[in-house]
């Protein structure tokens, strides 16, 4: 019976993560709708989030009038100022953090402007663990779990950044650096920006409901994030999805930061951009693409000649990436969601002419929805994975050290 | 008390499917073996193995003189004569079948070379089902399973030939058809060539414990099976993996079978290889493709630089399958086996061109192990994945229908 013990015991605790998953995803949800999507019986979904409810991860009220006979389904609720994570985003061009509550709302930010090259890792660190002390809040509430997204491939055991191209990093140990500093006696879960940005868009997003998805993220390179059989392709060491790095031009592609020559993110980045727009010496970053987008929206032809060209080098790289993952969506975050309007038409064309018509039956392109928080929001998802797995071990890990 | 007896009935289902799988894969195996490969004591593994030898599924029995002291752990064996598929193989040049036994062995075969182009779908049919009757063994043996490899693109639910460029089908109910001829009332599972050779490979070949694996067959095309986390990519369809599609040669590429330009396969293709040597009016074929091999070995230039420049378009698309899947291995199958060797060269160096220093640290590339026999052997796995997801309910299905 040891072995059947055991067994209720795991069962038990799968079962409540599930609920807690449930929650977190759905919002307020009703015990019925929960024993529906499980495939529970009511009682036993009563016990489950009477557990969830004492430890303080969910609270269950009536719900408003139902107009309806009856006694009404209580509703489920993530107690989401209570029980939170902070997530961590290095981006390009900014360093952002927030507080976000069970259930996936954000509940307070900071965001500072970054120098483009340079920053050290002390320099990035600081800033984020001042951001931390801000959104820390103790008392009766409890910090779950620390997440970050970071622009370059990153070790996933212990948040190492291998390869940061953007800054010059390699080998910085930016993950334990970042929980030493922030002293929450939690580790830092890192993770790619793109990859991050495609479970977001996955689980909260454009994607939801898609078991494949290809998600390319724009911001200096082109990063990826590719979710197959409903989970991130990660490879053997934790770097797959370098999408950015497919050779479409073999001929007399440009320079890449990688050292090779004519990679997807060297001819659609936005340097590509802005050379072939003419508009080189001026602005850059998210400003200097907008600033070519509106001027094609305008009539502006080298501007609008220079999308198209930009859109032909994407439309090669999404066709590649179509017929070999069979998607049912792509989709283009980062500064992608900029380009992407104009560029649609080349893209388009490049799908129809190179996919096989069967992979390309039921895929469909779009812009991310959660904008530019999708990498945020993925480093919160990945802070959050502890506790949906094993809500009340996580918990009673005792209470947090206080901030140093 | 329901809900744990089907709990307890699906886990004892589960753990026949396990034991059986670890006979059907590794052979004649000790029960302390399975004991400890399945973390389960040495009385559960005895009921479990009980339980499929009174099914005749597996034999114990004693091990030849171990040299060592005290009472030798049974051996559980493959009832290999009794316990069999047919597997079925439609390749480029020739039709195979044969009877595989539970373990994995190839007990008979059958063959017939095929006319390249306008066979049609009855006369396929006719040939395999004629091999399916003089292979089907009755009586006190039981065929558990039918399985088929195909070159080209298949729907899984019911192996519908959806797109098979080299016959010129379009939409040909091979899978049916070939069920209702064959008369077992079994279905045959139908699986793309690419797709199942990787399969072979990952589970018996070179790639054995990769869990990332890109498997590149060729035969007058060239097709993949991507295996990402020990699963076979398969997509929103199953239509995933056409690696062979990949543009790598964006502008003056050669016209592709699929309507396009410039895909790996147009670049690498036997076509390719043969008019880059200059022979493209002698031999076809593996034969075609053995005498540029061997010609190149003595000494033609001509035949050489085929084999280069072949290498390297196929180490641009080896290239971009690193840097997006991270594998621990490149499988080269089919007529690549016979390319590979002249053109590595190439391939490696525009691995290290094009490649992120990180993403190719622990990649090798290798031939594949099972020869041209990996489609075939795929296939026999195929057919053996009910067997092994619920032994005894396979096999109670009842006796066979005898062969019209």
């Amino acid at each position: 019976m040891k072995h059947l013990g055991r067994f209720q015991e795991e069962s038990r605790r799968h079962n409540l993560g599930t609920v807690l998953r449930h929650v977190h995803m759905a919002g307020p949800i009703s015990r019925s709708e929960l024993a529906e999507r499980m495939g529970l019986n009511r009682s036993t979904i009563m016990g489950l989030t009477a557990e969830l409810t004492a430890a303080g991860l969910v609270r269950e009220e009536l719900p408003r009038d139902t107009g309806r006979a009856g006694r009404p389904s209580l509703l489920v609720r993530p107690e989401s100022d209570r029980v939170y994570v902070l997530a961590f985003d290095v981006r390009v061009d900014r360093l952002v953090a927030c507080r976000v509550g069970l259930g996936g709302e954000i509940l307070e930010r900071r965001e500072a402007a970054r120098r483009r090259a340079g920053a050290d890792l002390d320099d990035v660190v600081d800033v984020l663990a001042g951001f931390g002390r801000e959104l820390y809040r103790g008392g009766d509430a409890i910090c779950v779990g620390l997440g970050a997204a970071y622009c370059g491939m990153i070790r996933p055991g212990d948040g190492m950044v291998r390869f940061g191209p953007d800054m010059g990093w390699v080998d910085q140990a930016f993950g334990t650096e970042l929980g030493d500093r922030l002293g929450l006696g939690l580790p830092v879960a890192v993770g790619n920006e793109a990859h991050l940005g495609a479970v977001a868009e996955h689980v909260r997003g454009v994607g939801v409901g898609h078991q494949n998805l290809v998600y390319l993220h724009g911001d200096v390179g082109v990063g990826g994030g590719i979710i197959v059989g409903g989970k991130l392709l990660d490879g053997d060491g934790g770097y797959g999805c370098e999408l950015g790095h497919m050779i479409v031009n073999p001929y007399d592609g440009r320079p890449c930061g990688c050292g090779s020559r004519g990679c997807l993110e060297a001819e659609v980045g936005e340097q590509a951009l802005l050379e072939a727009a003419g508009r080189s010496g001026e602005l850059v970053g998210r400003e200097g693409i907008r600033t070519v987008v509106a001027a094609a929206a305008d009539g502006d032809e080298a501007a609008a000649e220079a999308l198209r060209r930009i859109g032909d080098w994407l439309g090669i790289g999404v066709a590649n990436l179509i017929n070999l993952f069979n998607p049912g969506m792509i989709v283009f975050g980062g500064m992608l969601q900029d380009i992407y309007p104009g560029a649609a038409d080349q893209v388009h064309r490049r799908v129809e002419a190179n996919v096989l018509v069967i992979s390309r039956e039921r895929v469909s392109l779009r812009t991310a929805a959660l904008g530019d928080d999708a990498t945020l929001i993925g480093a919160a998802e990945l802070a959050f994975a502890e506790v949906l797995a094993s809500p009340l071990e996580t918990l009673a890990r005792g209470t947090l050290s206080p901030l140093a």
